[in-house]
This record gives C-alpha cells, structure tokens and sequence, in this order.
C-alpha cells in the first residue's frame, strides 16, 4: 500500500470507534468530516518518512503514530475555526464544522479528536518501551507550555511573542512528528530530529502566510485575506512575496542538513525537497491572481 | 501522606509545565483556575481506594493516573459550562473558567487538561505492560463512543438516549477510575472493576439531581434549577426526593456486592459505604432550604 492510502487507513481505523452502533450520530458525522476528506497529510507523511530513513519497515503501528498527528492537527483546526477565535465558515473547500454541525458539536468534535489521538497511540501495538516517549513527544507539540494549545492562547495575550507563537502553533506539530516517527522507529536519539520537523513546520507555514495573502478561496478553500483582517502576524507582510519564496528554500536546506545520522538519510533529504517543491505555490499563477 | 494531599500534589504535579516561563501567562491561570480549588476529587480517590485495595503501596505512578481522570473531570467541566453548552457563570462557587478569562481561553485550558491528563499517565513511570491497558481505559471513558465528549453530544442529537447520556456523561469516568486503578494496580482483570464505578458514579449523579433541585447557590457553588431551566433529564423529577434518596442507598449496595475479589475487599466497602453517606444531603436541612 503506497503511503497516502496506509495514512487514510489508519485514519479510518483511528476513528471506528465513531462508527458504532452507541456513538451519538451527529459527533461520528463531525468528526468524519473534520478529517476527511483531508489535506495534504503533511505531519503523517513526515513521521513516516522519518520513521523509514530510521530503518522501520512499514507497520500498523506506525500508521497509528502518523493518523494520531494528523488527528490533533484536525482537532486544532475545528477549534480555531470556532466563532470565538477565527469564526472561519470554510476549510478544505467546504463549511467548517461549526458552520455544517453547529458550534456544540465544533467544541465536542475536537474533544473527540484529541481524546482519540491518544487512544489510538496506546492501542498501536507499539513495542512497549518505545509507547512512552512517543507519547510524551506528542503531547508536548499540543499541550503547555509551548504545544498547538499553547500557540493558539498566545492569540489571548496583550503581548504576543511572535517566535514562540508561530513554533508553538506550527513548529510544534511539525517537530513531534519527526521526533514521534524516530521514537517509534527505535532511533536512538529522536529528540535529535526536532530540527527537521521544526524547520519544514515553519517552511509550511510561509507557505500558508503566501496563499492567505495571495491565493484565491477556490483554490486553498478557505478565505485568503485571514491574517491582514484578524491582525495577526504574516510573514509576507515581513518579507515580501520574493523574500518569503527565498526564506523557504532556506529552511529547506536547514532542513535537510540537520537530518541525524540514519540509514536513510540522503533519501529523506530528497523527499524533503520534492515535497516542500511541490508545496510552494507558483510564483506566476498567484501574481497572475 | 493522606490521600487528599497525595491527589493535590500530583495535579499539581502534572500542571507544572504550565508555570514554565515559556507558557502563556493566561492560559497558565485559566488551567490552574480550572482545577484548584477543587470539589470532592471524588475519582481520584475511588482510583486511589481500588488500587490500594488491589493491594498497590502508594506510590506517584499511582497519584499521576488518579490526578489523570481528576484533569479529564475538570476539562469536561470548563467546556460544559461554555456559554454554547450550559452558559454557567458559577462553578465550584467562583466564576467559571470563561466567566473569569474569556470563551477563548475556556476552550483552550479544556483542551490543555485533555492532553496534559494523558501526558501525565504517558510519564507517569508505570511498569511498561500496564500503560496500555491505563491509557486505553482512560481514553474509552472521556472518547467515543460512551465516553463523556459522547455523553455531552447526546445533548445535540435530536432523540437522547437517557441511559446512554448519563452513563456516558457520568458514569464513564467513574467505571475508568476503578478500572484504571485496578490496571496500574496489576490487577488481573480490571475490567471486571467496571460495574462497581458505574454504581458509585450514578449514586453521585443522583446526588448532583438532588443538589440541583433542592440545593442552595451558596452551599453547592454553582447555579441551582439548571436541570429544569435547560430541559435536561433529572432523576429527582421522575423518582421524587425520598426515591432517589432510596434510589442511591440500592445502588450503594450494588456498588458493594459487585467489588471483584481482591485483598482489600472488605475494606473498599466499608470505604464506598463511608463516602456515599457523606455526600448524600442531609434530607431535613434541603427540606428547610
């Protein structure tokens, strides 16, 4: 099975639960439609990249690990679309949660993620001296003091530290699914790998800070503009179009030179590249927009 | 240390790395906001009881697991009051957590306690084989699709299963309290632990009913009537005062009758029998009231 597909699976796997019988109907339709159909499943693709070029062969195990990251990336995303904080009525091209489900079943539908997120870490089948570390790797990139959580109340201070909010509710997730796939994978030192995640988490976000600058809603399905009208930070607003493009390839290369030593290091390095090529937007179309 | 004591620590134990110098200052206070001070800390003691009626010394694997469903308690608390949910402006006799900090941070300090609850079992220094079986137990109480994020969602479905919603609202957490101290105990079948928290856990929502409708504002610290005022099931409502005061005494016994065999048996009664009287009202001071 190619890698989109094992990702789909456990995710499908991740939420059965959802699907029986005594499962309150509307919570199972909110969070089917949280997660599918999904986007690019970059943090479930990097931990199991990650995992490979430490030598793993593919396992249901490491699915598990991949589907939990991309579940609380789910989680974080219904919760910010929520009327108290970005009051967002699209994502992924169609209405939020809150928007399709009411803001009860938002609130409940991220809950639920979270919750199955760990469920399903534990019952991975992982080896047991491995469930630990990937566990506490992450719930760090979620909770306090400097996980997607705490990213997100950054947006309630009257001071925002603009480094640790963007590595909180970027960098974090990103760096966790590095480090997750190493622990998972038994390499040795996985904390060696937040660098990687880190620096392809804040790539991905210039990215993102691109497209809400220039792209179109049809395109990214979800309203461009969100950062200029809601005050937040945007790196493009910083740097210029030209500069953020120059400031992914940077990071690109931070990226691939702070891979840790492992059996399949210069094949990761290229995966990196031909994934962060393939998420940059061309420079032409989006002037053209 | 007494049990009291060995719970505050070990919630403040697993709150600590909201004081590190790197976590949102608010969101910081709206999770200590949200757990301190407590109410009765009514499942880490019952997680607390069995475990040590398994046979387990003390120890701070066993206060991190029964501070992990006091957490999960408190999360569901501060979203249930959210002003989409129940729009509680009083909890514990205090403002409630988005009274006092805002919806925004109420979101988010319910979702920071989910993930530190499983952070803190996943550091918990548990013997590698009973994690799993903890963590999963937990995970089914506050998950779908019977725990307590299930049990809040029956309130948005159209037709509410009445038994479903309180036993997953309610009666979950209570089973996992005695299940999850039973596994970390070493128990050999802590499922069988289930019954004997399902019988505690609706003796106490029969008592929430009965403080409900008969309590005062400033003996309960929260609003009274909410059950009538938002059109939620109350057992009072159907059984009367004298019947749901019988109704707790029969599930006591059950609660009683149904404790697996285990070297504290006797004891563990003797306990639940001693808790239950002291949260039941005292019928003639309500009656006064």
């Amino acid at each position: 099975m190619d890698v989109e597909s094992r990702i789909e699976c456990a995710l499908m796997s991740a939420l059965v639960s959802s699907r029986e019988p005594d499962c309150p109907p509307r919570l199972a339709d909110a969070v089917q439609h949280a997660v599918f159909p999904g986007g690019a499943r970059i943090r479930p693709k990097l931990c199991l990249a990650v995992a490979a070029s430490c030598g793993a062969s593919p396992s249901t195990a490491l699915d598990a690990v991949a589907a939990s990251l991309e579940l609380l990336h789910c989680a974080s995303l219904v919760h910010d679309d929520l009327p108290c904080f970005d009051n967002a009525d699209l994502r992924r091209g169609r209405a939020s949660v809150h928007k399709a489900f009411g803001e009860r079943l938002a609130v409940l539908a991220g809950d639920a993620l979270i919750v199955t997120a760990f469920s399903s870490l534990a019952e991975a089948g992982l080896p047991a001296e491995r469930l630990p570390m990937v566990l506490a790797t992450v719930g760090m990139a979620v909770g306090m003091p400097a996980g997607i959580v705490a990213g997100q109340a950054w947006e309630c201070e009257d001071q925002l530290d603009l480094q640790a909010y963007q590595q909180a509710k970027t960098g974090a997730l990103f760096a966790a699914a590095c480090m997750a796939g190493a622990a998972a994978a038994g390499h040795p030192q996985p904390r060696a790998w937040a660098t990687v995640g880190q620096c392809v988490g804040e790539a991905y976000q210039v990215f993102d800070d691109l497209r809400d600058v220039q792209g179109q809603v049809a395109d990214i399905g979800k309203p461009v503009g969100r950062d200029q009208a809601l005050g937040r930070p945007n790196v493009v607003h910083r740097r210029g179009v030209d500069g953020a493009h120059l400031y992914i390839g940077e990071l690109m290369q931070q990226a691939v030179g702070s891979i840790p030593e492992c059996v399949g290091k210069q094949a990761l390095g290229l995966l990196i590249r031909a994934e962060v090529h393939k998420l940059v937007p061309k420079k032409d179309a989006l002037h053209a927009a």
